[in-house]
């Protein structure tokens, strides 16, 4: 289906979609584009992008509508009033939002006779087309096949994760919250160990260590989580080990006059779980304290 | 010096001290061990190691004298009374605690005219002796120098970090604070992936495959630390885009019933750095809310 000439729409020249229509137009792909502010295509249309009037024009030119606004609302606003010009088009919104909107506008798209992917831009504008970049899509099946070849030029780790529309967007924050989370933790180490006058970039390799380290610790405790039978056994360390060791943290930052927020957020969570009766579970066992309540 | 005779005592059997004393013995090391309830002893002393009656027979045995016990009060309790039976002997002590501790108990040595190493251990008692396994030591060069070859049975990360005796305390909290931090935001993510039906499992390759996209933020923002000039130029992402990002993560975790105190600490945490005049900065600005204020 896909044979090199399929041409594609970009609606949203944002950074981000700035950045998706010029990986297009470097892959030769013929690019339609439409943004609010048209000024924002001069140097996509002096590299070979036809601009459009209107986002009705940009749907037009092409069966591949790709979308990257700012918000979901911003998206119905846009292409919300088109109707049957949608009809038989495929429509791969990589607009951030919440699972429920990615659901719903996925709803919204089967009853105006478009076919729909969403996605998440797991990479910064300079990332897309990377060999390295991930982006996530979930939606039909069969759609994604066909347009994976136009797809994956944005990016070496395209990726499709089911048909369940809200994927993506639960990927991408849990994604990203494990990055702040270990960020973080990162530069609260850094200013723990820069008392001592270590510079940050000798503390790196130790870090970079330590979470290969971690990696291995989440493989065990996933499948702790998964067998799902409320059993954490403590193959590494307990919980309250966990505790004991906490007030070494805690204790250094006061004592450094180092921040003592974040390991307290740590202490009381442990604590909190502990109470629950988890004192001699794994690590694992703190995800009782974050999930929704059973009902 | 040495020539894989060198004996060694070990004070202190619990958990770790077990291991440690096990693990010398297992490598041919003539092993003497006491600890304050002498049955913790039975099975070291069955496969060869002499049991000493008194913390002072220990010491007198070997000259290279490891410590491991619960604080270092208890290592002053055990040690701190046997003075001159102390001169000309190397004490390692693996005691947990914080800098000063550590540099509190390398000046108390000096003056008792032994030489003093002071350690943290990266890992379990099942992870003592293990090629990957990272014990970090400081002191005097030469005496880590002497006793290396014996040491370096503890774990092949065997690490000298310097002179400065408080330093492997501060890379040991440091390093556990990254794991907390990494681990919390972990099953965060995996609270939210399982509400559209993902096995934790399906998530972790995913996690990893980010851990290792964070190294390389960290590298970046350790450059920008270390160059100290408090500018933190936003190569990948500002803090206000992060704060836009974290958003998602928020109303994502509101709607689906997981914990939001989480992603909350990161918003306050990011608000107050932006409100500092960070906001167009990269995420390692959200250092200065950690530090140590200036003088
Ligand atoms: N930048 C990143 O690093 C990154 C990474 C992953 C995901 N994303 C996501 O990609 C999406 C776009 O991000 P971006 O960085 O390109 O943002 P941006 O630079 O702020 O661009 C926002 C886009 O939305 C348009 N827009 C906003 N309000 C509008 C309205 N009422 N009517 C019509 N158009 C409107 C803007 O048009 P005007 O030009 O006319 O204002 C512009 O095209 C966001 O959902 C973002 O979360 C971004
Ligand atoms: N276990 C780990 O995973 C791990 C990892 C890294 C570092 N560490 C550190 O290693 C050290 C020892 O840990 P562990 O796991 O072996 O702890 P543990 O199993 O609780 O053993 C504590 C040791 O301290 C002794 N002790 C406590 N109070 C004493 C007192 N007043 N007088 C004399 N001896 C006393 C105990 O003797 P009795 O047997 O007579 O009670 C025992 O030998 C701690 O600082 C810990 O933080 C442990």
């Amino acid at each position: 289906m896909d044979d090199n000439r399929t041409s594609v729409s970009v609606l949203g020249l944002g950074l981000m979609g700035q950045a998706l229509a010029a990986t297009f137009l470097k892959a030769g792909r013929a690019t339609t584009v439409w943004n609010r502010s048209a000024d924002k295509a001069d140097r996509l249309v002096a590299d070979g992008a036809v601009l459009a009037g209107t986002p009705a024009d940009a749907v037009a030119a092409s069966d591949l509508v790709v979308v990257c606004l700012s918000t979901y609302d911003v998206v119905h606003e846009v292409i919300g009033p088109l109707g049957d010009a949608l009809h038989g088009k495929t429509v791969v919104n990589l607009t951030s939002g919440s699972s429920e909107q990615a659901r719903d506008t996925a709803e919204w798209a089967r009853k105006n006779g478009a076919a729909y992917l969403d996605g998440a831009i797991m990479a910064t504008p300079p990332g897309i087309g990377a060999e390295t970049s991930v982006l996530f899509y979930a939606g039909d099946e069969a759609v994604f096949d066909a347009h994976e070849p136009v797809l994956r030029l944005l990016g070496g780790g395209t990726t499709y994760l089911g048909t369940d529309h809200g994927k993506p967007a639960l990927f991408d924050v849990s994604l990203l919250g494990l990055m702040w989370g270990a960020l973080n933790s990162f530069l609260h180490g850094v200013a723990i160990v820069e008392t001592g006058g270590v510079k940050a970039r000798e503390f790196v390799p130790w870090a970079h260590m330590w979470l290969d380290a971690i990696k291995i610790f989440t493989a065990d405790y996933a499948a702790q989580i998964d067998a799902g039978d409320g059993e954490f056994p403590a193959n590494d360390a307990r919980l309250e080990t966990h505790l004991g060791a906490l007030r070494h943290l805690l204790e250094e930052s006061e004592a450094l006059g180092v921040d003592t927020a974040l390991p307290e957020y740590s202490r009381k969570l442990m604590e909190g779980v502990i109470a629950q009766g988890h004192a001699r579970n794994s690590y694992a066992s703190v995800i009782t304290a974050y999930r929704r309540p059973a009902r």
